[in-house]
């Protein structure tokens, strides 16, 4: 059986006059985009732009709600309810769900973003109400959360196809998440050593943690950033590795999601 | 033929901490409601609420997008391009749309708010941009625009269903239009007169303007405003009197629409 | 020597069409009014009237900075930096500011909203970013905090007159903090023991908490709750009790904070 | 007489995690910084970080407000009440004078941004409105308006030091407007035309038309854009340009106003 994993970045996260990230760098590498809501980043015209440009490449698209946190880009944790949570994601995935529609492409995917994704992945309540808002709107969407977390977990339970994300360039802790970036050994600076992590979640199913422990992990999707050039060749360095390795880039079951949406 | 028309009400217009109108009262005598989105009023959560509270009322839902300007209620006219016209409110109507199909209820039509209604009754342009993002979204939904308006014209140029809308307690110029409000004849305020102007359009299929000439117009659904005591009263008198003639109080195509949506 | 305590609400917490809270009513009872600064409500035009009427009616007036979440009503917290939150107290006292200089009045006091009161009162480096931007903006401003708390503490070290703030209608712990809304006994409903609360912390320095203990405690300055008829008219009878008992009812220092601003 | 001249740049246009212009090269060129104030650009943060920025390479500072439209970048004309131009631009001012305070430097002057500038230049009433707001706060802040524009004129009226700005690199008719960006003549894409432009501006109080004809323009301020490295290479080619010429580079009558903040 051939190895498959997915490639995802986080695109669309300009607002107004303001650009970032390089999206249409990380087009060329990646098999799925989350694109931002309007919440932390992306206006409507930015989400039009950005559903577009990924479609014509044949990249699955996602929403990637957040925060109502425009100024912190929805990295600020925030104290909100479990039904507060449920209908702030529903309205995300709807808003970009029309883009798609419009465009009679798919709408594959669901994943939150920044401190909601990091809320999400520790905490069952706001994961349940998270799950329950992607399967209310569409069963056939596949979530994305951390390898592992509470919100694969609520997915899982929620009767949703499910994609557990893996980094590539930060490392884990025996616990299997991910070391916090105040730590200095966070993050992997070594394309090869990033590589070969990926490589080994891929074929062995698991990952060398801080502390030396093998922590089991799947690997469904890998979360690939945009933001500099370097990050821009990591990415590709990844990709154009894995694909050496056999490795089959492709989306997560997006076929199934893909027809439910048009 | 037994004669018909749609009563139709602004609703979910709080934010936040703040409410705004009478929404449970006037939810009594509504057939449609035009639920706001989130850019001139209405947050997810007033957007949960407001939906359910239609559904369970039996009264068919619109989405209500608008400028972006939340301090300014979505009333005061922009400069901005057709194409951002098109996005904002293919956004907007998928936000809304999604709170609709997380309640298997079907989302029934479409109707601009404040500058944005405003703007599109004139401008052709600006007109074509909402109802292109109408169709795109859902070729079944009603679009609905002030009578005789530009956006009347810009529906069925692309293929809606459209709704004239009219007024009861407003009165009307020569040219069909309404009597701008720095106008002192501007406003109706006796509900006798509201509701014989009203069965005049219904049953003659027109309205006597200021300067007493008799103006063509096709009522297909009919504003109620929702602020204050006096408002909830008048859209009860003129339910009330419009039943007594023998009116059908219904929604516009909506059972086609909704199909489409669940 | 007589007895004094200022007596303070939070007003202008409108927003764009949306009012709140009786202002106009609690201006009659106040001697000082909190206005609310565009971040959790009150935008610029609120902001004018209320500072308007404040000082048509000769109430202080202070600045009521809080979180950037109007949908929130500021009363959600978030994690914020210390210097996040000294930038955005300063410049929300700058914008209030800013009207009082236009209208030749003086900026009194400044008093955190919501979350950003309740994390100031426990969370030291959070409390010193507040009062270092008092500080820095004026360091004649009087610093509201909850009686006794770290923003008292961080007040007092910034060299800054403080005012202790108490409730009528809370109940206290043993440990001097408020009782949380989510117990039973939370809330005093009857004016009499909310009254007789307010008279013990004014003439006797303390409040009897919960589980019947003496808690020390000094009420520079009471808060006046604004939403609904029971709101104000509890706001009247402690009025008028403190009075009939020789309470004199005044701002805290602002004559002298006052000179400096204009 | 020396000849001199001002020149400022718009600056602190990011916003969140978004960033925007060339500020640190910018700074090396300019005398004034105009520096955004939340509303089309630049929350608390960045403005802190400006006005440290600006103030420790020695550059005046002033107030940069807008429309309310962060999503259009205060770009789109809104229809806006001069009471509601007044508010808004008293608080922006406030705002940013808070900062300026804090680090014990002047405010300086006050340049609306975008649409609000454009809507001052025609506008009489819009003008007198963004002119008593800067008067009200401080009579000694200069007024930055475009050169024979209804903004300068309300500043004149209002007593205030006017600053008439130029552009070196946009085109001019005969009525002393600039030629709009819709016409393929509007720019001027070479530095040495672009500077000979402004030196005849400086040396004879005139500009040559599109049209060829002589068009009398008191140069007091000239703006230099920040967008890309073409920008900075032409504000530093303009800067030693000039001063080559023997014109002092300096801003209008700042410690005048300065003294005031303080």
């Amino acid at each position: 059986m051939q190895r498959r994993i997915d490639l995802n970045s986080d695109l669309g996260e300009g607002y107004g006059a303001w650009t970032m990230g390089e999206d249409a760098a990380l087009l060329q590498q990646v098999s799925s985009a989350s694109v931002a809501c309007g919440f932390h980043a992306g206006d409507p015209g930015v989400m039009q732009r950005t559903v577009r440009m990924a479609a014509a490449r044949g990249v699955a698209i996602g929403a990637h709600p957040a925060l109502p946190d425009l100024q912190g880009f929805g990295r600020r944790e925030m104290r909100v309810s479990a039904a507060e949570v449920y209908d702030l994601v529903l309205y995300q995935i709807g808003a970009l769900g029309a883009f798609c529609r419009a465009s009679k492409i798919p709408l594959c995917h669901v994943k939150p973003h920044g401190a909601l994704y990091n809320m999400a992945a520790r905490d069952a309540q706001l994961a349940r109400a998270i799950a329950q808002a992607v399967h209310d709107y569409d069963t056939r969407l596949v979530l994305y959360g951390l390898a592992n977390s509470a919100l694969i977990e609520a997915g899982l339970e929620a009767g949703l196809v499910v994609a557990n994300e893996v980094f590539a360039d930060r490392t884990y802790q025996a616990d299997g998440s991910l070391t916090p970036r105040t730590r200095p050994d966070a993050l992997i600076h070594e394309v090869a050593t990033a590589l070969a992590q990926v490589e080994r979640m891929i074929f062995a199913g698991e990952v060398v943690a801080t502390d030396g422990s093998h922590v089991p992990i799947q690997a469904d999707t890998l979360c690939l950033h945009g933001d500099g050039p370097a990050a821009v060749e990591l990415a590709s360095a990844l990709r154009r590795g894995l694909e050496a390795r056999g490795v089959a880039i492709r989306p997560v079951a997006c076929a199934q999601a893909g027809s439910g949406e048009m």
